[in-house]
């Protein structure tokens, strides 16, 4: 279960690099997929977004008839991708693939790569949050908006829309909006480590959600969140390694 | 501004190689400092843990004269790191600091590192925590651990312990007990990505902070992280992806 990190080989690990070296079948949702060069005698099986599931098992499957197999997620496969997805197989599954091999290799997930982008904007205490409610009731999402915000962590936003489901985030904005000041710093990261790589800065008040698409990160400062102003340089984004007390909400 | 990640050179970029190959200085706190390679022409400059400030002064200084200047930290600049000491001392440093070229290459943060070692812990929405109140206050970190463990974020504690500060873990621990249910899985990890590596799966009513030392990060599973038992194997660890909507608690 290899991370391939934001896109660009200049991310990959040497120790991912050499897992998928030695894979002879490679498994993954095509668009990442499509980032291994293909290598002789290695197979690849490409599959859809939405079939987490039924990859692992095919992968899970073909690695108990004796095969080195491996999965690929974009980013980290343990931050919304696909280790989750594998473990749920193995624990569901036949008795023999809990005797399997597993090896999970990091990646830099995506929030990293958009705040070293832009400075240091998760330098606090800070949470990561999908707002895909294909998985959990909307409800959730909103409770935990509402914790995070209040308390005062830095909130990293993944899957902020999708084509199926276009409103949430302009719903996480309005619900963050009665948590944290006008001039809240936002930092929307569009394909981080891409060649169509964009960031932008702006603030919760102004902050577009038309602007996010699928393969946008968000991140929304806290209380403490700065922006420095450069002559002639894109801005840097900062959150304070210290906070004061009366930085958060009186009452929650 | 360079990460370095867990240690081993198997989790260290290109990126961030390249930018270590290229810089003429490089400073850091000396234990991330011993881990890279001296070579001809470049110059190290150590300094202890708690310097972070006049750290990132000196660096930023020795760069305004004309250097390639390299800053190293572990795991990610910009996870409770240097990153954000850099940007305070940009912001209130002179002016010619915020002309400066500034990069911040992204590493692999002790976090994503623990969880790869057991499977996938971090599945669904978490957050991340420091446990130090040498920059925050106490009771601004209990807040936090209550809305993130209320909401049903998993949580992962970075500096549970150090010598100043011997009790916060133990104190957290207790906090935590009182939002979730004893079975709750807690992984220690420390010094993963190193030789002296160790992780230990246990759960949250038997978690001992005696078992957790500066290196060690501890990941705290929600109401939904689950264990994995594998004859002959250690165990996996993982949080669904799917969270029904009954999994936290139903009044905060």
């Amino acid at each position: 279960m290899i991370g391939l990190g934001p896109g660009d080989p200049r991310y990959l690990t040497p120790d991912a690099d050499e897992a998928l070296r030695a894979a002879e079948a490679v498994y993954g949702y095509s668009s990442y997929l499509a980032r291994v060069p293909t290598r002789r005698h290695q197979v690849h099986y490409p599959s859809d977004n939405r079939e987490e599931a039924a990859r692992a098992a095919a992968a899970l499957d073909h690695a108990a008839r004796g095969g080195n197999v491996a999965i690929v997620s974009g980013g980290d496969p343990g931050v919304f991708a696909m280790a989750a997805a594998v473990c749920e197989a193995i624990e569901s599954g036949p008795e023999a693939w809990r005797a399997l091999d597993v090896a999970f290799v990091p990646g830099i997930t995506a929030m990293l790569a958009v705040a070293a982008c832009i400075g240091a904007p998760l330098g606090h205490d800070f949470c990561a949050l999908s707002l895909s409610d294909n998985l959990k009731p909307w409800e959730l999402i909103e409770r935990r908006l509402d914790a995070a915000a209040s308390a005062g962590f830095v909130i990293a936003l993944y899957n902020p829309v999708s084509r199926a489901r276009p409103r949430q985030f302009g719903n996480a904005l309005t619900r963050l909006r009665q948590h944290l000041p006008a001039s809240t710093p936002v930092v929307f990261g569009r394909a981080v480590g891409r060649p169509d790589e964009r960031v932008e800065v702006t603030t919760l008040d102004a902050a577009d959600a038309k602007n996010a698409d699928m393969a946008t990160l968000v991140i929304v400062g806290s209380r403490e969140t700065r922006v420095i102003a450069r002559p002639g340089k894109s801005p840097l984004v900062y959150t304070p390694r210290a906070t004061p007390g009366a930085a958060v909400e009186v009452s929650a």
